[in-house]
């Protein structure tokens, strides 16, 4: 089951962190893209290679302190065919090397849809009585807009391929109040959807009374996240926000259980570009600065849930 | 400007209907499969170049009766990457004959992250000074969830590269009514969402007083349609669900207005697949079977729309 495996994975490396891999070209150093774009030209080919690249660095330098990486698709989609190779191959490596993959694509559609997305990213494709993988995540983030009928598609891959999903609950964004923080008869639409996802998570629940089936709370709304933590206490947080976005250990500490566990955190432009903010690191040495950031916030939320009572390990 | 040359292209083609382009191979006359089986196995190559040369059959067979077509891309990227090169190229084919692209990707996050989707699909990607396409659509549907700072993010492309977005308002499928019909303060989830889609289309309007910003209302549910119309005037509405989801030209009237304008109506499966609901077509003029049921469904809608006193030609 998924969420068992993340959880060991936390345990085991005593780390409740995933690194975003949020590829931005302008940000990988020039010792990464320069010779691609001497090879391929200023092409989509050249950023694909040097994101590439970039990623397996980053991921040769973390993948034994954190149980799993979220590679944002958007970042890879833009550039086109080769981005998204790009994506192929960062999960795949990845995999290879123990990490848990959340593909954060945030997909969802009506139920005949959902389900290709499902195909797609989840379970396997059947071409003529072949079932062929097309993405490789172990879970995916999913927008609950359409109602169950969207969501129950994912499920039942959930359930096939010991996968898992995180639901947009209370995303970390500025604008996020202004749909999710309407109140409906004393509730809030976040709390809503939270009942939403509790009611599926229930259904499908892990070793450690977890279930694969998560929601996405944002860092930057701790009391949103207090609310929720209380509400569905069976669902995993995925919680973006923390670092460039303004989340803080305090901040997020409210999506953890009293078990220490319910939550894993994701830093990304903080971690990825870390050499950027140092004058320590010179730039060929970018992984070291991006292990060193990766440790960095591990400790500091390790430390607040010791501080705050909800020790894990 | 993307709304101008849609109302254009309806109003020459005399046709408010799009076609949507949702390969399901298991559909797709083996006489188009077979061969790419026998030349790449039964692999996502084969299922891909299948889809291509369908798709490309049917834009050969109506693209002189409507104005555009709306690929599904989850129905591509279940292939993986061989997928979406089909799709990219459907797109590019499509354009070539003159038809607008909806490119459905309901796509939708963060600030940045939704820029990285709208660099991807609607404007374009900078690689070292250079600015590259990555898909090929003049259009996109997009998930409002995360609200107004996810939405504005496309704008900026709308504007500079005459490109158009249709916004989730009210979708078709059986429980859209969970989140969207929820009721705060009088006002229900769907009408908030198309008011906060109005305001964004009302800003943006073209030569016929309608928006390059519009909606997505699903030809399920009418009296919504109906509320909606009245809430939005500026705001094009782009109408999923008829015909294999149910919907029927009496149902899809309301979200005209009374000037005829305001709707372009989508069938994919009761267009595509034509071909298997008669005896009258050979499968290997299943292109023709295609062509028929798009009069058909053109006819159907105009005529419904003459009925009613909302002609626009």
């Amino acid at each position: 089951m998924f969420i068992n495996k993340l959880i060991e994975g936390i345990k085991e490396k005593k780390s409740p962190i995933v690194v975003g891999l949020d590829p931005r070209i302008e940000l990988i150093p020039g010792i990464v893209t320069n010779k691609y774009y001497e090879r391929y030209g200023k092409s989509f080919r050249a950023a694909a290679e040097a994101i590439l690249e970039f990623n397996m660095e980053i991921i040769d330098k973390v993948y034994d302190i954190i149980p799993g990486v979220k590679p944002q698709i958007a970042f890879y989609e833009k550039y086109g065919i080769e981005g998204l190779k790009a994506y192929n191959e960062t999960c795949k490596y990845a995999s290879k090397k123990g990490l848990l993959i959340v593909g954060d694509i945030k997909r969802g559609d009506i139920g005949s849809t959902s389900k290709a997305y499902s195909d797609a990213h989840l379970g396997r494709t059947e071409v003529e009585g072949e079932y062929l993988r097309a993405f490789y995540s172990d879970s995916i983030t999913v927008n609950p807009y359409l109602g169950d009928d969207c969501l129950k598609e994912f499920v039942e891959d959930i359930e096939k391929y010991e996968r898992g999903m995180f639901v947009l609950v209370k995303t970390s964004n500025p604008s996020s109040s202004q749909l999710q923080d309407l109140v409906v008869n004393g509730k809030k639409i976040y709390e809503i959807v939270g009942e939403m996802v509790s009611g599926w998570s229930r259904k499908h629940l892990g070793e450690y009374n977890y279930s694969s089936i998560g929601a996405v709370v944002g860092a930057t709304y701790p009391e949103e996240a207090k609310n929720l933590r209380a509400l569905m206490k069976e669902s995993y947080f995925l919680v973006p926000g923390y670092g460039a976005q303004g989340g803080t250990a305090e901040d997020v500490i409210h999506s953890f259980n009293e078990d220490g566990l319910g939550a894993i955190v994701n830093s990304s432009r903080g971690i990825l570009y870390a050499y950027k903010n140092q004058g320590k690191f010179p730039e060929e040495n970018y992984g070291d600065a991006s292990r060193e950031a990766a440790i960095k916030m591990r400790d500091d939320i390790n430390n607040t849930l010791e501080k705050y009572g909800k020790k894990y390990w």
